[in-house]
């Protein structure tokens, strides 16, 4: 393809969120030239989804006064389980959605190729291409949130299993007899070193009085204990969440031990909301954990970090995987 | 390359093990054309024992009459640590080596390319090229022996990390406080389920009476509980025996279920004597295991096989590999 059709091209991409949406445009030399954010609404179905994703992006192009057909390629992250052939959902619980053909109804409704991937993943290769893992051989990212998300970009490109979307870190066994998981297993990492798993083990150390500042600020519902509630409840002096919170990063650090000795990365990522609000404690903790059980020759052969880009990552990544996609 | 060229060339595959050596000579099509077998003599030192390889090769192409200027490469599989890249041995304890640059000897002996790898990851080339792993798309093998070899093929290549070889399942950390390991950790897989680990076992339980046939057979010291006695106890009734070997095999699964979890195989290969002795069990009980940890919706994604090729997957491997870096 020549230089001039390249050098006009632009790319979107969006990150479908069960609870958030985040478009945004880049032209061709991968400057963002608009955005748009808005919630999801899962009670409004599917089909009225589709619409507000499809009406999205064109408000997008029409705000950033870019004509569709200057499209290279539409980039989409969405939560699993996905078929990323096809390019369909084929289900998102948090919006009730099932067998949905969204790369066959983008490409349809905008003339040019769509790509649906896992958000993780294209969180990860947002990071790889303009973040914290840039210039990375192979970098193993790792997202504590309500689960725990993993991905790893190899070589330039995401790595992918037999069923597509693959590095379920968050689903390694850490515990015989553990919690039950929402996989349907128990004892999984998520179980125990996710940051809903922590708010819990916080919910009830606040139950318990050994909270004080989490019970008066956020009560025993483990829904308000975010992020930004345990960053304050460590600063204001609550020891048990410094606690619990070190304990987690810990977990996660025996199990990226192993991810190491497995893949030998070279840059491991930490993201999502409450490593970035706490990147010091996870950096140090969790840096820690895996130095002290990683085979002796692997230390020093690594680097790890903290995601750079917070939720613009998806996006960007997003839009980078289609331009990857239709380029390669 | 021209076709004629190609059609001529031979290639030697060369395992260099730390009690054995095997070399194989291969013609274009890859039909063995003669190969040697030897004892590696750790006591000669390096000078001697790299003259014993060269040697070897010589005689090889002497016996298959086949003149040194057909050799389009040869490939040699080494235990490590190595340099890759520089094809030079680091270390072999077994043998006494050290920084013995390899490839460069080679090279210049025999006037062709020369490629050092990790004797795991040639073994496993070999399953995929000629053996149980033929048409996979991500393969994973695990091979309990004195350690734990690991090693992948991800999209016909020997997936490599930033230190080189990887795959160190055997040094997946599985239980706190656990054993001493070899490479200076404690706990790590290969402490509990290679067949070093469970010979020790054995032995312990031969000791205490409870294994009459090894105690009989083999007496006390693990060194003699090797592959072949362990089977032959097992159907001599040794039910310890086999409840150690069993619990071995479980704990293999417990770490290939992360594994799955982690990088989606197609195939599982399991290799090493002691799994070419017992298949069944093998099959049987990792399969058992893997399964009842891994994510429900991995289950059916993956096929575990033993390998097929018992002591020739390395010379095999080690010459593909060879061609394989040859002609990409």
């Amino acid at each position: 393809m020549s230089d001039v059709l390249n050098n006009d091209r632009v790319w979107i991409g969006f990150d479908l969120g069960g609870t958030k949406m985040n478009a945004m445009l880049f032209d061709s030399a991968f400057e963002v030239r608009g955005r748009r954010r808005k919630k999801s609404r899962g009670s409004e179905g599917v089909d009225a989804g589709v619409e507000r994703i499809i009406l999205g992006i064109q408000k997008l192009l029409e705000e950033s006064e870019v004509s569709p057909d200057r499209l290279g390629g539409i980039g989409i992250g969405c939560p699993g389980p996905l078929n990323l052939e096809e390019g369909v959902i084929l289900e998102l619980p948090n919006l009730g959605w099932k067998n949905v053909p969204l790369k066959r109804l983008l490409e349809k409704e905008f003339g040019c190729p769509a790509f649906v991937c896992n958000d993780v993943d294209s969180g990860m290769y947002g990071e790889f291409q303009f973040g914290a893992a840039q210039g990375a051989r192979t970098a193993i990212g790792l997202f504590p949130g309500t689960g725990i998300g993993g991905a790893m970009i190899f070589e330039g490109k995401i790595f992918r299993g037999k069923t597509g979307s693959c590095l379920e870190i968050g689903h390694i066994p850490v515990m015989a007899d553990g919690p039950f998981c929402g996989c349907g297993q128990r004892g999984c990492l998520e179980t125990v070193a996710s940051r809903l798993a922590m708010s819990a083990e916080i919910a009830k150390a606040a139950y318990r009085g050994q909270a004080p500042y989490i019970l008066r600020v956020a009560g025993t519902d483990l829904a308000n204990i975010r992020s930004g509630t345990i960053k304050e409840a460590i600063d204001a002096g609550d020891k048990i969440v410094e606690a619990i919170i070190r304990d987690g990063a810990r977990q996660l650090g025996v199990v990226l031990a192993g991810t190491v000795n497995l893949l030998a990365p070279d840059v491991i990522v930490l993201g999502g909301g409450l490593v970035e609000a706490l990147p010091k404690l996870f950096l140090e903790e969790v840096g820690k954990s895996i130095a002290a059980r990683i085979m002796p020759s692997y230390l020093k052969t690594y680097e790890l970090r903290v995601a750079s880009l917070g939720d613009d990552s998806g996006a960007m990544g997003a839009a980078a995987w289609a331009r990857h996609c239709v380029e390669n």
